[in-house]
């Protein structure tokens, strides 16, 4: 049976996104919404089986992202987003086809956190120079799937 | 005190590792039974405590892995298998011993996702050509520690 | 918006980070404090959000793993740290700021695996050799946010 192969077909890149998702779930989760917004391209698409539309285009992107971080802060709660099990391919046109598990933790102030949901992600990113951008994300919950 | 060196012997032998379990789990809980178990060597053996005796040969593994697949789906659950805290050794004998901790974290159809189990997964791993394969298994549930 | 590098300055400073930090947690967690605490510097600083004051220096971090590993045994709960969403970055004074996600799972016996807490470590991590150690760590738990 063939397989795809293993090791990824570079290492510096995929050691490059597993640092860019680190740097951007800490942004999101720092409230810092127009930086993390940032990490998408202008033109990106942000779809997710929560929602019945895609989002599309940073601006609306960090627009979603503010709101949600408010209306964290009003609930009182922390949010985490881990990501794991991520595997890189680079198709043909360049573009890196990034797939990944995708944790929510939750924390109330002064309360016992606990997963949100379990999600996969997959993405599709380019290069920005020496950085890396989103162009195009599907989240999809699992408790929906 | 002596500790074993931090870093990993072959940065990357580390990361086909990464890679390579990313893509086994990914094929598991995708509910690709056989492909999963082509990550196997032919004579294979998976160990654990919750079982009184140990799956031997990959055909075995693969069935296991079908039956639990079609539970699952009776049982209307996702499972995502989350491996992290990997440590890395080649051995003498060119086999490499990868011990991490494995997470499965379930969603029921339409419900909240929670911890399944926590253990620990010990993998003894050869090289095939390019390719990595698990030649055994040891997973350790800690609450049957 | 001026973004930091996404990728890792040393592709192998982080995969050492990494493979400390699975080392570093495996021995806490398998109850060897002292080596543990050998990861530690000699004159080093753990500060916690959960605690009035930082304990400092190696033989007091080791004594309190060593209290902390003999309760988890009277309680018959097994502890696993998973540290995820690392970012790493050389100071110029060569010094390693690493910030990272750390989430604590436990079991009991016989029992039902859950979070115990979410968490955010920012650790000063020093070159020893070929090894690194913590100078500082500083871990904020979220729920005392």
């Amino acid at each position: 049976m063939a397989l795809p192969p293993q090791a990824p077909q570079s290492a510096e890149l995929y050691l490059a996104v597993q640092h860019f998702y680190a740097r951007q779930m800490q942004l999101l989760d720092d409230g810092k919404a127009d930086e993390w917004a940032a990490t998408f391209t202008e033109d990106a698409v942000f779809a997710a089986n929560a929602r019945p539309e895609p989002v599309r285009g940073r601006a609306d992107i960090a627009a979603g992202a503010r709101q949600a971080t408010e209306q964290l802060a009003l609930d009182g709660l922390v949010r985490r987003h881990w990501l794991g099990m991520l595997s890189v391919d680079t198709r043909s046109d360049g573009t890196v086809l990034a797939r990944s598990y995708a944790l929510v933790i939750s924390t109330p102030k002064g309360g016992q956190a606990a997963i949100h949901v379990s999600t996969v992600c997959a993405d599709v990113l380019v290069r920005d120079g020496d950085d890396l951008l989103v162009r195009s994300r599907h989240v999809t919950r699992d408790d929906l799937v």
